[in-house]
């Protein structure tokens, strides 16, 4: 469904907490950190059976309500999608979030601590094991949930209750770049299937994508990782093992 | 005892410098510095009989003065207790400050740099002493207090009238982590007796917990010691000795 | 044509997205990224005809639209020459960004990790093509367009539709510093020439000219640009290679 | 003189350049950049007789111009003196700017950069001249005016007309440290005077002194040389000379 004038109402709202608001200031915010930079990068919150989805494309802190797609969540038709603008290719990644985990917000980034360490990871410099970043005794762990399992998969955010504790090991999958970011989605699918207690998964010469219940999880967490990627490559530099 | 209406007295002003004020404003700059990143670290302020506290496991940035929690600091019975937040597993460390030195003013950072530098410490690659972070001959130092001894101990603030000279060793004791916070009590103690001049703690892969006499001077011990912390490491990957 | 009472017209608007106004938001902004420190690098838009330049040698961050000077296109004589201010010495940058790609932007940046890329390939630490700077399979690399070649040259900003993929290898030209910067001149639009695709040009030891068809197009890709420098730098440190 | 009524006029203004505001606004700025961390470092500003000068010990973000001390350029006399603050260490450093260079601005910062780059001289790791710093061949080196000579040496900022071209050598003389900040006086004066060009003085394990005939010059030409100083930095890390 195009967008039209119907459709305004999904994304206005002068509560800065609505989704079409909290994306573009998490944005604005996230700009700082350099996660989106360069139009990279992107934010979606679901609120019931609404998906709210940032713009491909577009410089992310610039970005206003009315920009953002809607999405309803059963049958994956848009609500709402703003003319002359295109949908964002990291659409299919957020949906995987939504529908295996229960999330209620998932954020990707651009960083470069979690593009090297993937490049780390890759090259087998810190363990054997090539495809998932490892690391623990750490306190800043205990800012990442302990995921979900089995049965609980999706319920709440599909996460179990309570976080890492500082004597556990946090593991967060790394699946292979490819040549267009929907493609992603089955090996991101594959990967978040794998490690049932994931809260994100890392591509490798790209970024990240970090999921939560809700978006002070998602917004949290996301922070977390990025201060255990930037302290993992000063790690690396200064010679020490992150397991 | 429980948060209600007369409870919230405690932390309504209109002053900035209000404890409850004055610990949201600090928390919205100290997550600019990455020391509060993902809700970890924290702050409280002691303002006569009442201590004030942030709680635990909330966005620090976002944090508003009637999610601070108050104590009383003779009976360590809570005055304020905001409902749905817990309180923070710091409270036991801000304590030992309060008590053992008298300080007006206690902030723990999750700073990047203090990891750091734990772990080269812990790697005995500066020093054959692996419990203590030692610097000299760098004029920063000059923004440390001499920390106070003996029978001065909880004397404004627990320590000597001014500061370290240029000359002098900053001496900062290191302790391990625990798994759960609140159990770092009994190690930060008893190095906060055996180095009676320390203007701060350092706990092993975890951070930093840094006092003063009043907010001003445990922000600005903070500001100069985490300063020193990513010098020494810097001072560290080029191959310059502390000491 | 000296600035007088009737040029203030041509930099005086209430639209921030006016050239005049556009120019000073932008380099406040730079300014924050470090890439024009010390009255360094420069701004330029080209609306229609009228050619809008930063003037040389002021602070950038405090720049104001009366200090704009304004170029005739066709003429290249001065519309508006703000008396006291010297004009950019980056003028016949821009102007051959405009000229030989139809670019409606051009962003010069002093960025340290441009400088710093310089010198990397300058030394054939990472390559022994010591001209040019490559990297590929980053998905950053997604946020540079492809260029124009041949007669589509200076149409829609000189570039061919679309972005470069994730498996193409983004080039971008090293030309020698010179004492004047208005020398650089020649050797920059024989980069431009020899390299149709490319979205910028680095100035060794100096820092990078970035264009595109609209402030948007020239902004996004000089923030691409810097981000994959900055990454290009810390991959060397960490020993991997760019290609 | 002591702080009294009177003059207070001297500190009050409505003009964001008034040497008193202005001392204010950049200290704010300045502590952004990590110049002034932990009350450390300091500005102080010449106009005409009258020479406005930061305090010693309080929170360079937080100054207000009442904080303000001010000197009488002949008699060395405190015209103001507020009560209960200290008068800074830095006040014969910045005099010699004033007097031996003619200056209007002086800029002291604790940048770990210039720290940096004085162990790295004082090892001799780049040179086998440890007491000055030296780089060439660096666009942002055209940021630092030319210095002044013989009987020139007070006009104008005491310096030449002019900045330094891409092919001169940038030199920065490095003095010992003292254990007091004034004690510096004799060894910075003979710094001052052995190199008449330099726009600056570092002070080892310390940090720097810049100055200029005027703010504008004295903050830009700080801003370049912090610029260098990382550059620096960052190239012995890499392995490049600066020379």
């Amino acid at each position: 469904m195009a967008s039209d004038t119907s459709s305004d109402a999904l994304v206005s709202s002068s509560d800065p907490k609505h989704p079409a608001n909290h994306i573009c200031s998490l944005c604005k915010q996230f700009y700082t950190f350099g996660w989106v930079t360069g139009t990279g990068g992107g934010v979606s919150i679901r609120n019931g059976k609404h998906i709210f989805i940032a713009p491909s494309g577009v410089e992310k802190e610039l970005m206003q309500p009315e920009n953002i797609f809607v999405m309803d969540f059963d049958t994956k038709e848009y609500l709402r999608r703003p003319l002359a603008l295109k949908p964002s290719a990291c659409t299919p990644l957020f949906l995987a979030s939504y529908t295996l985990r229960g999330a209620g917000c998932c954020i990707h980034t651009h960083s470069q601590w979690a593009v090297l360490v993937t490049l780390i990871c890759d090259a087998g410099l810190q363990g054997s094991n090539k495809d998932v970043f490892s690391i623990k005794e750490i306190e800043q762990i205990k800012g990442i949930s302990r995921g979900g399992t089995g049965s609980t998969e999706i319920a709440e955010g599909g996460r179990k209750l309570g976080n890492l504790g500082y004597f556990d090991t946090l593991h967060i999958p790394i699946i292979e770049n490819t040549a267009h970011e929907e493609d992603l989605k089955d090996t991101l699918e594959e990967a978040i299937r794998k490690w049932p207690e994931c809260a994100a998964v890392l591509v490798k010469r790209h970024g990240v994508y970090v999921w939560g219940k809700d978006v002070t999880q998602a917004k949290t967490q996301a922070e977390s990782l990025d201060w255990l990627f930037q302290l993992a490559v000063e790690m690396h530099k200064l010679g020490f093992k992150w397991t």
